[in-house]
């Protein structure tokens, strides 16, 4: 177990950094599939303590899980025309339901059966939004079935040629909410009650701090009417898009044909929204508070929030000092999420530096001068206070007290790094030279040119990730009388939007 | 809101009964796609209930969960012989990753483009073996790494072309456990303790009895050196499989390569187990327990267990009525899995047949005398003891006493009747007529001939589920001295096996 971490510095290359980052607390493998990742053990527990953080969230919303199928008709992509048009370049096609052995070359081979092709091709859904409303137009007749709350767990696949772990994957894991209801203005709040919940879930327990905003016709859903999103930011300054909500409209309604008799006796076509956030969110979680020592998971979500690692370097203490961090462990165990590193035959030392590769947030130490004094010895993966003893009697305390501390510390650190490198720019020439040496967000007046939007992305490969709903008081003061005063920073035609600019993943 | 259940009694068409039950409950529905269903909430409900409690006893036995890919390549699955074999004749194979427009009888078509056509095909994994067992390579080197106890929840797909809901799908829910140990005791032992989970489970929670045992050769999974199954009996008599446990040997270890060097220095290969449940535990549980008016849902599964029907037959006494509810409900809500049905413009009788369809295990009344005489009216989902009082001040404890002996009554229920009809037969004609009369589980002396197997399955159409690892007292003690003393039932030669015969799903 040599102490070397192999984790490359941030400073040094931030794309390895983060590939090290994953490999050194065993969170994702590469798989012999193209583009598929294994979600190893550690990587898994992040994702659990996600979707059930998220699921009681969307529970209290008055939604329900249920569970759609893996393929969809090739023809039912095709219904709602910009849907298709989205999603045709990036689909694992099924065409054979059986497989026979047969000859190659001279050698025995399996191979798909000629025989068993299908009549009409399946598509492993990449969303889930066609094969949904085909269903709804079952369960929807009245104005008393609305509105429907549906939200699915699931995993999708959309076929990238260029991968990158959590990122961006062909298979990936997530949640989809779809939503059906009586009238617009319902399907709208919906959908930025969804975003809401996104917000306050980054926040208080990812502690990342986002800027909801909405995309522009470019970079919406297809088949959206309105996308929202939540943008996040990276230590290197780039943009993770964290979230979507889509206002649909009444474009799949009208595709499935899916109608509802109104209070007032009339048949109308139903309004829709659909959500969602994926794996991708551990990828964010990754670049937004590790460092050069490896992962930090924030206490709210690390799969370990307490690891107690017992010292006796003698092997007449071993038994008494196991005992011992037995007992502090059971007192822990009600509150926290706690483990007892009580490993034979590894030293203290290794165990510290694994734990510390894994992100876990407080460290617990005990040997026998701890026993002696009654406490503990505690060591937080991060902050300035440095390593501190606990008595036992004040210890849920205090572990409380220091975890609670931790994750405010992540969120302030985090919020004080987006802030600092939240630039306002009106000139697209300083912008553009900006960008290269400090990266960063840029908010900027802009006309909405869709044109405009392609040009700077040719040119800088920043683009917009949203306009922002909510931005931190300065920037919001700052740019709060832009709109009609300034020209655009690109065109000089008179603005329309403030504008979210940046590299992102 | 018509009260004709449409439920089909059980004594007339116990098939159609049991789709009726599922339609009555919403608990699942068609698909449009051959083979696959849709669990609407009130079903993934049920699943969601069974995922936490399994979930939980997995982890209380050391394991933890990892996600792999969806998708296999083909060459994988061909790499155990016996796995293939298996699995050939179902496989839903990937051939493409991209949609072209193109035009078909002179009309604008999507289909796959010819271009994207895979090197390899992907097979949609049915299960996952070949995938873990492949990166199980990259993760063991030394005794030291060993073992790994892992398990996925996860969607598989196996072509059927006669499915029936929960039962038998193209597409399910499962979890699936795969394990690697240093020796074959070890795994041997892991492939035991998990079918005892599932034994616990169904008989905990589901209130199932099982029985245990091993299958004969013919039954064996696709790659096993032994298949542990547990059986259990729906109400019609016949068997169904509830949940599998492999010992799978050395033969993916050997045949992905995976070994470790042991302590004393060799390379040995690995030893392995894999074992699941599937949402067919759903079917299973509707099957061994409802009624002709619904399902019944036993208690420590049901999502819900105690719903509120507030009964305000004038309008002045409504707002009361609803708030003295209310505070019902909130006295439960810490203990129970409770819900307020407060629908406005609904009967209270069209809401006990609503909620009875579902199986709520305890519905409370409230209406103004209840409210004077500070209590509620309680009517159980079934039982003999009819509907009664609860005072206010005994509630949380009279309905938690309720619960317990509703789960236990069902236990029970469902144990007399699989006690009485898991017959023991000596000879086989007799044994034909009383299958056909009587229905039921047979315990039969036995000696493990596989062309005897085929024969009485063609014959009859009843399999071997077993041969049993544990039986009710009456029976194990009636078959203790069969083996070497009784002749096969149908070969007449020596019986090595008592064996469990029955028609099954």
């Amino acid at each position: 177990m040599a102490r070397d971490s192999g984790i490359t510095p941030r400073t040094k290359d931030y794309s390895q950094w983060y590939l090290d980052v994953i490999s050194n607390a065993e969170l994702a493998d590469n798989s012999p599939v193209k583009g598929c990742m294994v979600l190893r053990p550690n990587g898994f527990a992040l994702w659990e303590g996600i979707q059930s953080d998220l699921d009681r969230r969307f529970k209290e919303t008055g939604h329900r899980n249920a569970y759609f199928p893996l393929f969809i008709p090739l023809s039912f992509l095709s219904k709602e025309a910009e849907h298709v048009e989205g999603f045709a370049k990036e689909c694992a096609v099924v065409t054979h339901h059986r497989l026979r052995s047969t000859m190659v070359d001279g050698k025995p081979a399996v191979q798909p059966d000629p025989d068993s092709q299908l009549e009409e091709p399946l598509i492993v859904r990449p969303t889930s939004e066609t094969i949904i409303w085909h269903m709804y137009k079952n369960w929807i007749d009245s104005h008393r079935d609305l509105p429907l709350l549906y939200n699915q767990w699931a995993n999708v696949v959309r076929w990238e040629l260029r991968t990158r772990p959590f990122l961006r994957t062909a298979e990936f894991l997530w949640q989809e909410g779809h939503t059906a209801h009586a009238s617009k203005e319902e399907a709208v709040a919906e959908a930025e009650q969804m975003l809401q919940v996104y917000v306050d879930f980054c926040r208080e327990t990812l502690a990342i701090p986002v800027i909801p905003g909405v995309k522009t016709a470019s970079e919406r859903f297809a088949g959206a009417v309105d996308t929202y999103t939540i943008e996040a930011m990276m230590q290197n300054g780039w943009a993770l898009q964290a979230g979507t909500s889509h206002f649909l409209g009444q474009n799949f309604a009208k595709a499935f044909d899916v109608t509802f008799q109104d209070v007032d006796g009339e048949r109308k076509h139903v309004w829709a929204t659909s959500w969602g956030v994926s794996t991708r969110l551990i990828g964010a979680l990754i670049m937004a508070h590790s460092d050069d020592t490896g992962l930090i998971a924030p206490p709210a979500i690390a799969p370990t929030q307490v690891v107690i690692v017992p010292i006796a370097r003698k092997e007449h203490e071993r038994a008494e000092v196991l005992a011992y961090a037995e007992g502090v462990r059971k007192t822990l165990a009600p509150h926290f999420r706690v483990e007892l590193d009580d490993r034979d035959k590894m030293k203290p030392g290794a165990k510290y530096f694994e734990w510390e590769r894994k992100g876990t947030p407080l460290r617990l130490e005990i040997g026998p001068r701890d026993m002696e004094k009654g406490s503990v010895f505690a060591a937080p993966r991060f902050g300035e206070g440095g390593k501190f003893g606990i008595p036992l009697d004040t210890l849920v305390e205090t572990v409380t007290n220091t975890l609670e501390s931790m994750q405010a510390a992540l969120l302030e650190r985090a919020e004080t790094m987006r802030n600092e490198a939240l630039y306002t720019c009106t000139d697209y020439e300083e912008f553009k030279t900006r960008l290269k040496e400090d990266g960063g967000f840029y908010l900027v007046p802009w006309c909405d040119d869709a044109e405009a939007e392609a040009v700077i992305k040719t040119e800088t490969k920043a683009t917009i990730r949203c306009y922002p709903l909510v931005l931190p008081e300065a920037q919001a003061a700052e740019t709060a009388d832009w709109v009609g005063k300034l020209p655009c920073f690109k065109t000089g035609r008179p603005s329309t939007h403030v504008a979210l600019f940046a590299r992102a993943y």
